[in-house]
């Protein structure tokens, strides 16, 4: 489980697609949220869209692995999906805020690997949400302000990006993925291979 | 530091080797050894060749990281050269069996890295060990044996590679050094970084 998560604007999305179209053993938690779809997302591609009551009822009937509040609007992760991922041995990338990685962190069993995507300077995350055509100017100021408190929360991360140019940030997110795989107690099969090692020498 | 085990044969040297050429940030520790030098190998780049009472004598001074006994030869890390490469900020790359890379991680100040290179097959090895003109087959029955000794600690590192092909060994070496690096307790000025982020948001 690979928890990408970085203030609004900072690139997260694009290096999240980038890293799915490179790498075929990760799928993306798509996650429910109740905010308007953005021009160009597609359901349950980019989220699955549903309204306040829906995302109430499966967070009180347990469907989901975390959920938070991001400017009033309802986020949350689909267990099932992830499930049914990980039991076919796949990773999975999860594109959530801090408050959901807390939330992920909390299960014991949880396997997770958490990235912090930072922007390279204040006035490259403002140009970035400026260039969002869809966000307006109250929604930039918003998300500007809540930039600063999301990143307090870089401390809780284990690997920092700063993403200075995506190909770059994708190849050391390449990297992590690539070493985190290649942990002692991840390589399954491994103490069986050691003993047929050591049988035949 | 990063340390590289691997039991003889395994392909150790020359993945080391590969790994220096193409990483600019790393020095190889060059250890001390009472054993003698074997034909191609040279003073100072792949070990300072000392007799046993020099060795007794940097050992009892305190000027050793780390020392083991291997076939009746004593081998060592003289802690000079790491605490200065490592006061450069540089990494230092260490070629030491499991003996040496205990009492490296003893050291509780020590940020270490640990990576253990297993062979593909007992086969393999034992192929490798005969192509080694310089070693009497007494020699290769030897290492065989102590190979599954070495392999059992496996267990103490926390990365496993299994050396396939050299190219690949190197890759996955690049990605964990890479990875390690940016490991958010290792950026060095990160917490400025973030605190001028802040204040321009």
């Amino acid at each position: 489980m690979l928890v990408l998560s970085s203030p609004s604007g900072a690139g997260k999305t694009t290096l999240s697609r980038k890293l799915l179209a490179t790498d075929e053993r990760i799928t993306m938690s798509v996650s429910v949220t109740t905010r308007p779809p953005r021009p160009g997302e597609v359901e349950g591609k980019d989220y699955y869209f549903v309204d306040v009551p829906t995302f109430q009822r499966m967070r009180e009937e347990g469907e989901l692995l975390e959920h938070a509040v991001v400017f009033d609007n309802l986020y949350g992760t689909p267990r099932a999906a992830v499930e049914a991922a990980l039991s076919a041995g796949r990773d999975v990338l999860f594109d959530i805020d801090w408050q959901g990685t807390q939330q992920l962190g909390e299960s014991a069993q949880q396997d997770l690997v958490k990235v912090f995507l930072l922007p390279p300077s204040a006035a490259d995350l403002e140009q970035r949400l400026r260039t969002r055509a869809q966000d307006s100017e109250e929604v930039v100021h918003q998300r500007m302000a809540k930039a600063s408190d999301e990143i307090s929360h870089y401390t809780e991360y284990d690997y920092i990006l700063i993403n200075h140019e995506v190909e770059d940030s994708l190849a050391k997110l390449t990297a992590i993925l690539q070493a985190e795989r290649l942990k002692r107690r991840r390589l399954t099969g491994l103490s069986s291979f050691v003993k047929s090692l050591r049988d035949a020498l």
